[in-house]
């Protein structure tokens, strides 16, 4: 009996010409984070349930995929338990491991694992796939993958201008225009002191966040009805007045934070990445934005955002500095700072924008016509010098029909074909035809290895 | 409340170290597949349980690791149903979705639901993770690594002499001694025939299997206490004498198995095979041994077998040829070929042979001591130049003490540091020292990108 060939839902397979888009995404990212000195680690797909559970808000536990224990996975539990029990706390008494979620979370559990052999400043990047139970929808995915590079084990601002450097960098090569925007928690905190009510920073960010959306009007509003008063919100008005450039933005709010002792370490430590960034030519700068909020409430310093400004389609890469990562396992005072990168949504904009490189570097180059025994034992250890040399090359399995083999080197998109008969044979040469012009060469093994490694180069 | 920051029995973090020791494997591994014209393909991580189960035997289905549905998952089971239900047949109720057990059965269920846009014959490879509940042992892991390439829907040799120059060319470049053993199934059958019991080709293929731990006397004990008679263990006695070359072999078989049409296929197949081998001057060469056997029931032709000459580490690499892998998803008569690299015991041959490479491509070069603000401004754009270039570089982000910096660049293997104080500052030069000699040189931006991407390039 055959089962019906499908996948669960929101997963994907991923088919060749995918994969060779989606690499040169991951290759790109991987490259520049290695020229800066990141080192990859890699954790397992699993992580012990008590790991995850409560690290990500009740929503978010909801959204664990929990993998059932081995063995007799309810010989410990009554008819009654297991009746009675809700499937939520069920799901834990049954399952001791789940999916990661993010890989924050693993990396905090990482660094304190491991904290004896690490050097600090520990500089990773780790790129893998995560997995959440989310309802599927277009662009949102139940396995998909995340990059992530970070520092920690250092409080210094050059770690925020290397993630910007970084930012920059990546998009460069993959030749997408972005808009870099920053802001800094202690700012925002800043903010809410100004304002007379400092436990009230995260209503205050959510309504900041809001700004364009719903205008000047209607953040004051959504303050109001959330309980702040009048006098707190005259106060915010000259913020929610905010323009110009970076600098006179600072300068406003020297004036406006002066009596808050964070609000005024948060507007240093974003003057002085500023400079860090105008020192370096090869940035194409970023925007203070005081309505950047990001959720995450682990931030505590700088935070992060990149957007394409060709196409529209929210944050493509974001981080922040957290001061306390890894205090949930247990290790405390270890400042970070990182960012991620959103590889489907890049894979996206890149798509709708046409910019994806026409080949990868590695597609087959020659495709050998399969003419037949003779042919094909004179073809062997001509293959086995241009592999050895880097030229991607196959021979047509069967002796098939001509038509039948060329039409396999077109939907494979190779550029060459040989072809290889009694004459060729008897000469010591190969015919290669280029698929594209037609146009034919005899060559000795030597001469088409040197033809098509200059091909590969100029290619 | 600190969590104990551990990972589940039987899985594994990768640090920098093991990282760059995997990468190696695999990125040669993966670079000789694309030279042999293979295309990647990757598939989830989670399967539809009913796409996995009954395909791996009962043990199998025993080590797959279920996906807890979300949600209410008991909602339909009544009391009784729970706590009556043995947990094996239960989980299957609560749980739509596994870890995939191995790459073979996603892919031939990839090849079915892609098989429109999929062009025969399909030469594709996979390198990603698979996950089974075994008992951890040493060596022995609940999450590892599968490197596997098969090309579908082609009979000819042809793709059995690829698989054997991916293997030479892979344990070539990664610098191992192997021994690569053949066999085929067909030839397995046609001894079945001779003996007169074709039905017990799989205990006849069982026993001979432990020939040279068991000894003759053993393989004809099990197969007389398995129920054969005497009369068939004595048509098997020549086979279990046969010694020489592979083409010696092969004419002492062309007599024991002329009045099998199975056998003389099988004899045929190898024969081609090895002429094939012949023609290619890179091969090692191969030895037919007709003792291989190969757990999996779904081979029907050529099955191969590498194991290491200098470590005694079992199997390394193997595979074949089936007939019908898809069938099992409704697409019949598509024959392969298949190999897999086990990454894993590759990794554990190549450290106790101390073959690994010394440093890994990108590891950092060069580390900037950090003397504080004017000079890190200096530095900033000498940076962005080397990376650009491809140069691995970093500079410490805290000013601290030299020897803390230099522990730093120690620890993290870095062969170069530069100096840049008052007087580099003003020359607009940086002073560059190398760790092992001690040598210092004083060197512009240019001059230092030179001198870095020479040493990188011998190294």
């Amino acid at each position: 009996m055959a089962d019906k060939a499908s996948i669960p839902k929101g997963t994907r397979d991923f088919s060749p010409p995918e994969m060779a888009r989606r690499n040169h995404i991951f290759d790109t990212i991987r490259r520049i984070f290695q020229v800066h000195g990141f080192l990859p680690i890699e954790t397992p797909a699993m992580e012990k349930l008590s790991s995850l559970m409560g690290k990500y808000g009740d929503e978010g536990d909801k959204l664990l995929f929990k993998v059932l224990n081995s063995g007799d996975f309810k010989a410990k539990l009554s008819p009654d338990e297991l009746s009675r029990t809700p499937s939520a706390k069920l799901g834990t008494l049954i399952s001791e491991k789940g999916l990661r979620y993010d890989l924050t979370v693993p990396f905090a559990r990482y660094v304190v694992q491991h904290r004896n052999e690490i050097s600090f400043p520990f500089k990773r990047y780790q790129i893998q796939p995560v997995w959440r139970a989310d309802r599927p929808q277009r662009g949102r995915y139940r396995e998909f993958y995340q990059c992530d590079v970070d520092v920690i084990g250092s409080d210094s601002l050059l770690n925020e201008l290397e993630m910007i450097q970084i930012i920059d960098e990546v998009f460069e090569v993959l030749g997408l225009k972005v808009e870099i925007r920053l802001n800094n928690r202690k700012v925002l905190a800043g903010i809410a002191e100004m304002m007379g009510a400092p436990e009230r920073m995260t209503d205050i960010t959510v309504a900041l966040d809001k700004l364009e959306k719903i205008g000047r009007q209607g953040v004051i509003a959504e303050l109001k009805q959330k309980g702040l008063s009048s006098e707190s919100c005259d106060r915010l008005d000259p913020i929610l007045h905010m323009e110009g450039s970076n600098l006179e933005k600072l300068e406003k709010l020297d004036a406006l934070l002066k009596d808050s002792q964070i609000g005024k370490t948060g507007l240093a430590e974003i003057r002085q990445l500023l400079e860090y960034v105008e020192a370096d030519p090869g940035s194409s700068g970023l925007e203070f934005d005081l309505t950047l909020a990001r959720g995450l409430n682990y931030y505590t310093g700088s935070i992060l955002e990149v957007k394409s400004t060709e196409v529209d389609m929210g944050s493509i890469c974001g981080g922040g500095r957290y001061d306390d990562l890894t205090g949930i396992f247990g290790l405390e005072g270890v400042s970070g700072v990182g960012i991620s990168f959103g590889a489907d949504r890049i894979y996206d904009v890149l798509l709708q924008l046409d910019r994806f490189p026409r080949r990868a570097a590695l597609d087959t180059t020659l495709l050998f016509v399969n003419f037949g025994e003779p042919e094909v034992k004179h073809i062997i250890p001509i293959l086995g010098l241009l592999r050895r040399n880097g030229i991607a090359a196959e021979l047509y399995p069967e002796q098939a029909k001509m038509k039948k083999q060329m039409a396999y080197a077109d939907k494979r998109d190779i550029p060459f074909v040989a072809l290889v008969g009694d004459q060729e044979r008897s000469d010591g040469v190969v015919t290669l035809k280029e698929m594209k012009t037609g146009n034919q060469e005899r060559l000795k093994p030597d001469e088409l290895l040197k033809r098509l490694s200059s091909v590969k180069q100029h290619s």
